[in-house]
């Protein structure tokens, strides 16, 4: 998919994400988005199969990210440090960097169903990527599945905190995430 | 809905796992089923809005399930020992009776990408069910949000190895489960 900045794909992406924010996701047609970008509802389909997909663009690079995230991380590590260290210094530049376009989605998907189902999938990526980069490190199939449950958990409370916030930093939000996951399974009550 | 044995909607649902195990979920339509039930299709969406929800049938109980498990545990107990106690004296019966069902459910949910984003949705109204529990014993929201999280990963990593060993028993897997999580967050790397 083309990601110049003049492209069709993004100028019915922008389209989208207008209609979607004026009018609801539920009453926005394709048609409305290709007049709205200027383009034609044939032109729509040959980037995104359906309206939902304008709101997942860039899910594809997510196994790029979370390998990267445990490429450059100590061997030494613990799973939770990897955990840690991995949304603070790979994945927080990047949220930082996508914060209003993230806004604009999460506004969206959380109005809808079948769109929290959706996402849903994107969090099956996450974790399947984690899975591999556990068992790299040496973890065994159970714990590695389990640390990547972990990353899973924590990805996702710490974003859902992080855009709820307006002045909120991704990278402390999700490491006063990881530290609450580690009391609670230590046993604290608070 | 009715819940006699000879019941229409147990007819139909018996009538659409038959099918989604011969031919698959994707080829079965909604006339077939009701034709195997001996009903017509109109009497189907009288009891299902469509061919997916057979496979969710019991999902409203969910809730009562979990709230069961918390008001029965002893006040002083860790969130994760409140977890691991849930599963082993609340949940563990019910899922021994419900076995072969859950399992053939299982079976056709896993072939079907829609059918595991439907699946998400289950694990949803398990998280807000146990929120409500960990917030009712004392847990600031924080805290009661990765504690139910905890728990949704508990029962979704146990339920699946449980229906993939044959000679499995949930409460033992529950446990390893917890015992496992726990050295995972605590930093041991196996």
């Amino acid at each position: 998919m083309s990601r110049w900045p003049d492209g069709a794909a993004e100028r019915l992406h922008a389209a989208a994400m207008e209609l979607f924010a004026e009018q609801g996701f539920a009453a926005t047609t394709v048609p409305q988005i290709a007049q709205r970008a200027g383009l034609t509802t044939r032109s729509f389909f040959r980037w995104y199969p359906d309206k939902r997909e304008v709101l997942f663009t860039g899910e594809d690079e997510l196994p790029d990210v979370v390998a990267a995230m445990f490429a450059s991380a100590p061997s030494e590590l613990s799973p939770m440090d990897c955990i840690r260290r991995g949304f603070r210094d790979v994945v927080s530049a990047r949220f930082e960097r996508l914060r209003p376009e993230l806004l604009a989605r999460w506004h969206v998907i959380r109005t809808d169903e079948g769109l929290l189902e959706r996402q849903s999938r994107k969090l099956a990526i996450l974790h399947e990527a984690s899975v591999r980069g556990f068992r790299f490190r040496g973890l065994a199939p159970l714990e590695a599945d389990l640390a990547a449950r972990l990353a899973v958990t924590v990805f996702d409370a710490a974003a859902a905190r992080w855009l709820e916030r307006d002045d909120a930093v991704f990278a402390d939000v999700a490491d006063e995430v990881c530290s609450e996951l580690s009391a609670v399974v230590r046993g604290g009550q608070g």
